[in-house]
């Protein structure tokens, strides 16, 4: 058990939110990262209201929280309510301006994380009130900006100390282990959010082929670009942003090569679908990390929970030893 | 002081080298670092031989490094012998495959630091046998490339380990003040190279009105590319490295227009080097990376380097306290 103020705050054992990860992050992974200690969260993506209705009801009575993706939750703003009426731990918004929603989530008494990329959007964050800001960098799986998690935690966190120094701090992208959790409470964090290593969870929803693909991957195997995201039939992301995966032949062929890909996307986003849908990890691309390199097999939530605290409290404990007497 | 191998192994006080900066990172700096009880490196850049032999009589009787782009040294052997004759502290190479030149400096009796970008790279330079590996992110100012310090620096401690335990590990990349050492070293790090902060630093030969410009700017104000290359006249560099700068006139306008900047090369080369001279930071482009936004002045070696043991100090000797009782 390692405490900080966001384990304070939201009264957990362990500083660790899971990342509200599209499709793989279901009830099953929040309600076990939740039951272990951390705050689970469901990734409610794009916006599929069935699947949000059905997540909500598997994560049962664990106190879960739920992640949308701002631009699209613009788009169905219901969305929100549903979440809302199941009473979460806290809703996480990312990608898009927070404004037009966080009245409504404070007015329901919920907590607002905000996820954000850029210093310059941490401000704005700060300012509309965000009880948490995840700072997310680069190495991150899925969408993302170009900041490097190391550097823009702590500029994050000399921002919240100069602004409203009760704003709490999670550091995302890259932490995967006990080693990246200990970092990132070094650089000014109160918590860390944990997308890779809960997607390589017995719990997640991710194919079987993919879990297989990845455990023996190095962080070198991943990229950041937009050919999965034209490739799923979603390229109607922002230029700013672009999405992490693994390596694959998908991307091979078509990372640079974006203008091309456009032109014959309608045969190529069928081509995907079936690649996607049989989990084929040499073509489809397994939205992942660069932590990935540190991630050498699946395990239930709990467990990989257990292991990163242990690491961490095992260099926390020691860390005095560095001291030259 | 801190302890780690690092400092055992070149009996230092703190476990910190300065980035051997071409052009920035002379004699003075390095000797000023070095005497206050890190390890300073002369920035031997592209290899001007004279320029070489100038600093290294600037740094006097101090014991200080030297480091090369290896690449560039392949061109001019002979620069190598030059520094290992002043006796240097360890010779650091960087960009390009070390082999040609790793038994040279190990029949010198001098140790090799090897700074890689990518775990495959890391692999091949402890293979080769390096002394130290320094695992480079791409925060950093100057060439680089892609993957993050919070991800490659315990990726590359895990291959250290599994591999050749006795060769150390340095986090470059993103290290500004104390809090990015704390956390190198969470991450299994046997200490931290600085470039960026040292930079800013009294004793840099860094154009006054270019350090005056760099203050108040934020890491999101940076950017990797290869637009200074071109305009440096430079545009020799393979494609798998580009160069961390602040933000310009320049880069605004070239970002992503290589191909047409290159077809006016001339004209705008000329141009750069006149801007370049004057230390016109708003068209020339400061080599700095992003761990600039936790830059807030000037300072003399000594002094960063003390506030930045004791920061980390302060928070190595706390972190106990973050494991619940």
């Amino acid at each position: 058990m390692l405490r900080s103020r966001l384990t304070k705050r939201f009264k957990l054992d362990h500083p660790v939110i899971s990342a509200p990860m599209g499709f793989a992050g279901g009830g099953k992974l929040a309600a076990a990262v939740s039951a272990a200690g951390g705050l689970g969260l469901i990734g409610g993506g794009y916006g599929e209201e069935h699947w949000l209705r059905e997540q909500i009801e598997v994560a049962g009575n664990q106190r879960v929280g739920c992640g949308f993706i701002t631009w699209s939750l613009k788009k169905q703003p219901h969305l929100l309510e549903i979440a809302l009426d199941s009473t979460p731990a806290a809703i996480f918004l990312s990608f898009g301006d927070p404004q037009p929603f966080i009245g409504r989530i404070k007015q329901a008494d919920v907590p607002v994380i905000c996820q954000i990329q850029t210093v310059a959007d941490a401000g704005r964050a700060i300012d509309l009130g965000a009880d948490v800001v995840v700072a997310q960098g680069a190495e991150a799986g899925g969408h993302g900006e170009k900041r490097g998690t190391f550097t823009l935690v702590p500029e994050v966190a000399d921002l919240i100390s100069a602004r409203a120094s009760e704003t709490l701090l999670c550091a995302a992208g890259g932490v995967a282990d006990g080693r990246g959790l200990a970092a990132a409470l070094a650089l000014g964090a109160d918590g860390v959010v944990v997308g890779t290593r809960f997607w390589a969870s017995e719990e997640a929803l991710v194919h079987p082929n993919m879990l297989a693909a990845v455990v023996s991957a190095s962080g070198d195997d991943t990229l950041r670009s937009s050919v999965i995201d034209i490739l799923k039939g979603y390229d109607f992301w922002s230029a700013r942003y672009d999405l992490r995966t693994l390596r694959s032949a998908a991307t091979d062929r078509w990372a640079g090569k974006e203008a091309e890909l456009r032109a014959v996307a309608e045969v190529e986003v069928a081509r995907y679908a079936k690649a996607a849908a049989k989990g084929d990890a040499r073509r489809a691309g397994a939205t992942v990390g660069e932590g990935i390199g540190l991630i050498h097999g699946i395990a239930p939530a709990d467990t990989i929970l257990r292991t990163m605290i242990g690491e961490a409290e095992g260099i926390l404990r020691k860390a005095p030893a560095w001291i030259a007497t």
